[in-house]
């Protein structure tokens, strides 16, 4: 079982924006790459298409907390904590961090969350509906004890 | 002055993954070009370099909540209000609705938050400090009236 | 029948990278976008998904020739025009403009170039494989003439 | 001096599009960045910003064919080779190959061409224009062996 993983990138020229900075929408998309390299570390696809009928997670929830910029070139760790687990959703935790260039701005630059549901039904629009979640998520799958979870 | 601002889009393919939909982390793109507009509706700029200073607005926190997916071709229909706002900060609610195709699945598909922060300074990465904002959009732009927020 | 269409596009923020200017590959979903567009004011889908089966126009070849940068705020207009036109393929040329901010600035900044194939099979991956294009697509899109061409 | 470099990236989630395959504008993100870890590997930096004063390559040729689609999780590599070298500009030529999953749909599934050159001047708006590249990238960068090339 596990509650938590990391991994690092480097900041692509694309990235950015004319700000000289990361685009802040990004870091959302770091999260979801995070979420799905803790879910191949474990052997689980977080996304499936069987004929025409979606079955995966859907993103019910997204936060961000920014306290520093990320810039081209940065090379960033992020960390996926697992918050919460029911029957039919997962919500995690993150931590970007800047690991280069080290020195005095290296360290925790953002915070983020992240709530998902499981579904599964017909790819046509309207609610999204939750399902159980599958039996090996829930088995590979921990919450975080409390005690190892990161100080704000 | 103003409080809020309403504009429309239409989803382009780009925008969708594979699940068919569109990519959770564009409504936060949504957001800030219904921002930006919102700006623009009043004469104001949201971003200025000056010599390599960097002065605009930088986002301290973007949140969220999705209740059902957007697709290709739908326009959705993207509402802001001034939540907030301190001598340098402003903070936003946003409501995303679906108006084409109308029928069953129109309607209100998600809510989103972005808080901003005013900085005004060197490049150079670090820590966003905050200014005052600029007088005019002291002058210009005003906290929503408790009573025209939507009911969640 | 039409072998032309024309539309307008403000540069959004996002579009833009940390060298000030509209990120290159940004203008490969300005030509998809018009083309998207052409399409629809002929009553034309792009792309359908029958049970998990794609219906579509796959891109087989896609190129562009930059002269001027666009920036954040400006007003482009993309024009598209038909080449060419097989049995099963679509060739067309686009031409971007600056319409605002107007002056000196002002007019053409790129050229591109699309080729789509239609095709209509099973998901799996492999091979593209065309098949001959709808019949309604047949009957009303037709080449430019070449006398309509835009000098380069 | 270097010719020629590769390098491998998992295809991420928001990559795709509706239609299940890595949206096409994306191959020229993936030329990029496999154009700066190019740059990278010799000591050398693609963009810099001197006190608001844009030097780097800008990009004024760009183009992809594309044979076979890529999907979700597939692992390709990307393989650049210098074509040609001006006193100011680069031209590179790409073939992207399926790594993973192997088997029959393993190989090349795309190539690009790319051609940057160097400029150095103020970021006000206005025709790109050429400079001479600096000492340290004619030194660095050669054109590949006609003999090495990848037959088509």
């Amino acid at each position: 079982m596990a509650y938590e993983f990391r991994m690092r990138r480097q900041i692509e020229f694309v990235e950015t924006d004319m700000a000289g900075i990361v685009h802040f929408s990004n870091f959302f998309r770091f999260m979801e790459a995070t979420e799905h390299a803790f879910f191949r570390s474990l052997g689980l696809a977080l996304h499936e298409d069987r004929n025409g009928h979606m079955q995966g997670w859907a993103r019910v929830q997204a936060s961000c907390q920014y306290a520093r910029p990320l810039h081209y070139r940065d090379e960033v760790e992020i960390e996926l904590r697992v918050r919460e687990k029911t029957r039919s959703s997962l919500a995690y935790d993150f931590v970007f961090r800047r690991i280069e260039p080290a020195g005095p701005e290296a360290g925790e630059v953002a915070r983020g969350e992240l709530t998902v549901v499981y579904i599964s039904g017909a790819r046509a629009g309207g609610k999204l509906r939750a399902a159980p979640m599958p039996e090996d998520v829930t088995r590979l799958v921990e919450v975080a004890p409390v005690s190892s979870r990161n100080p704000a």
